[in-house]
C-alpha cells in the first residue's frame, strides 16, 4: 500500500534547454467507501490511512462520534477480470444498534436540506448534527458556563474553552512545511495537521484532496478514541471550504487555520457553531474570522479600526 | 445573482498590531444540479453562471455533447419555509431522444466501474465515454491520418492536430493571473480560462472549486455551439488531478496547462487518451508529461537526458 508517490517520464524545458528526465508525482486512486455493504462515496485519494480516512469520512456525515461505535473497516475483495483486490474498495460495519443513515446522493450533510438548498439550511444541518457544540463566546465573567446554563442543551457534551496565543498560531505554517514529506518531492498535494495550543504537532496527513487530508486526521483520532478534539487546533496548507469548516466542527475541533483565504460559507459556518477560524496564517499576520474569544489578543487591541 | 463576493468583519494581526475592518472574501453556495427534475449532484460553489456550470458538468459525465441535446435549464422555483427561490437548484431538461443517465451516486464517470474499482477503470470510462478522441500520436510522415485509417474509429469525430510554442504556452500563467478579478480582491478562487493555440484568452472563469471553474469553461462553450474545443488550450490556477483532465479529455480540449503539479492519475489519463498535460507551468518553465507531438519542441532536443 506505499503507493503514495509514482515515477513517470517527464519532458522538461528550462529557459529554451529541454531535457527527459524521470519525475515524481503524487499518486491518486479511486476509493470506494461502502457502508454495511452498500456503496456511499467514491473519492479520489493519495492511497493510505484508508481505514482512517473512511472513518474520518464518517464522522464528517455524523455517523460516527466514537470508536465503539465502529465494528470494523475491511478491504473488499476485488472483482476485476483477474479477482485481485484493488485496495480502492473498502466496507464499514458499524456496532451493533448504531443507526445506519439513508445513502445520500451527495457527499455532505448538507445534502439533507431540500429543495430550498441554501446558504443557511447548510449552516443548520452542521450546527444540528455535530455531537459536540463549541462554545461560541467566552466564558461569562461570573464564572457561570453560558452552554450548561441554557435548559435547552443539557444533553449535550460542553467542549472545554481553549486559548492560545497568535505567536503560537504563527508558528505553526512552518512546522507544517517541515512536516510535509511527500510535498517536497512532488509538489502535488495539500496537507492537514493537528497541533496542541502550544504547537506541538500531533499528527500531519498529506493527501492530493484536502477534504481527505483532513478526514484522515480526524478518522485517525476517532480510532484511537480522541474524539472531540476539544483541545486542539487544525491547521490546513489551502485554502478554508465549507467542508473544512464542517469537518472542524464535526470533529469538536475548536480552532482552524488556514494558509490561505477562507470562503463566505467557511466564516458564517463557524460564526454560527463557534468556531475559531484564522485565515492568511503567515509569518507574523493572521485574519481573524471568527471565534477570536479563543486567540489571546492583547487586551483592547481589537477595538481599533483602520 | 451578484453573489461573487461577500464583505464579513475581520480581526487582522500584523506583525503584533491588531485593527478590526471589513475583508472581502469569495463566495460559497450549493448548488443542486437536476436532470429532468431528479436530483443529480450538489457541488459547492461561487454563484453565478450557474447554467453553464450545469451544463458543463452534464459534458464532463458524458450526457451532453451538443446544445441541440440540450432543451433548457432553469431555476427551481424554491421551496424554503418563506417560499423563496434561493436560486441554488437548477433543472436541466434534456431534448427529446436524448438518453437519460442512471443516476450515479458521486459526480464522476469513473463510478461506472464496479467493485474493482482501480485507476485503470477509472481511465477506460473516460476513453470509452469521450465523443471526440484524441490523437495520440503526430501525424504520420506519409499524411495519412492514423484515426481515420483505422478501421475500428470510423464513428469518432477526429479531432485536427494543433501545434502550439513552449513561448506561448510560457505567456499564458500571466494573462490568465491578469485576467483574474476576483481573485485579486480574495485571494481565495481557482480560475480556469480557454486560450487559443496563439495564447489569445477565449474565456476565463473563477470559482471557490476548480472543478466548477473548468466546468463553467465548457458550459459555456456547449450553450454557444463550440464543442468540442479542438484548437484550444485550458489553462487552470493550481494543480491538474484526474478529475480536470478528465473535463478537458470529454469536451475535445487537446491540451491541458497547469500552473502546479498533476497527479499521476491525470498523467496516466492524458497518455491514455492523447491528451497534452504541461505542469509547472511556470515563467520560461514547464514540464511536458503527455502528448508532446502538440509541442513544438526544438528539433531533437527531447532527447538529451540529465
Amino acid at each position: 500500500m506505499g503507493r503514495v508517490t509514482e515515477r513517470r517520464r517527464v519532458i522538461r524545458i528550462r529557459d529554451g534547454a529541454v531535457s527527459t528526465r524521470p519525475d515524481t508525482l503524487v499518486a491518486e486512486e479511486p476509493l470506494e467507501i461502502r457502508l454495511g455493504g452498500k456503496p456511499l462515496a467514491i473519492t479520489m485519494r493519495t492511497p493510505g490511512d484508508d481505514f482512517a480516512l473512511a472513518a474520518g469520512f464518517l464522522v464528517s456525515e455524523g455517523v460516527l462520534a466514537s470508536a465503539d461505535e465502529l465494528a470494523n473497516i475491511v478491504y473488499c475483495a476485488g472483482a476485476t477480470a483477474e479477482g485481485e483486490n484493488t485496495y480502492n474498495v473498502v466496507d464499514v460495519r458499524l456496532a451493533d444498534g448504531v443507526p445506519v443513515p439513508e445513502i445520500t446522493l451527495e457527499r455532505n450533510v448538507y445534502t439533507t436540506s431540500s429543495c430550498g438548498l441554501c446558504g443557511k439550511a447548510s449552516l443548520d444541518a452542521v450546527r444540528t448534527t455535530t455531537r459536540w457544540p463549541l462554545d461560541a463566546s467566552p466564558a461569562a465573567p461570573d464564572g457561570s458556563d453560558p452552554v450548561r446554563s441554557d435548559p435547552n442543551r443539557h444533553d449535550q457534551v460542553r467542549i472545554d474553552p481553549i486559548r492560545i496565543d497568535p505567536t503560537t498560531l504563527a508558528a505553526l505554517p512552518d512546522r507544517l512545511r517541515a512536516a510535509q514529506r511527500v510535498f517536497e518531492r512532488t509538489g502535488g498535494l495539500h496537507a492537514a495537521a493537528l497541533f496542541t495550543t502550544d504547537g506541538e504537532l500531533l499528527d500531519i496527513r498529506e493527501d492530493v484532496g484536502r477534504h481527505n487530508a483532513v478526514d484522515k486526521i480526524v478518522g485517525r483520532a476517532l480510532q484511537q478514541g480522541q474524539l472531540p478534539l476539544s483541545s486542539c487546533v487544525l491547521m490546513v496548507s489551502g485554502r478554508a471550504s465549507f467542508e473544512l469548516a464542517q469537518k472542524a466542527v464535526m470533529a469538536g475541533v475548536p480552532v482552524l487555520a488556514a494558509v490561505s483565504a477562507p470562503s463566505s460559507l467557511a466564516v458564517d459556518l463557524a460564526v454560527e457553531t463557534g468556531l475559531t477560524l484564522v485565515g492568511f496564517l503567515r509569518g507574523s499576520s493572521m485574519n481573524i474570522y471568527a471565534g477570536e474569544h479563543r486567540i489571546a489578543l492583547p487586551s483592547g487591541a481589537a477595538t481599533s479600526t483602520d
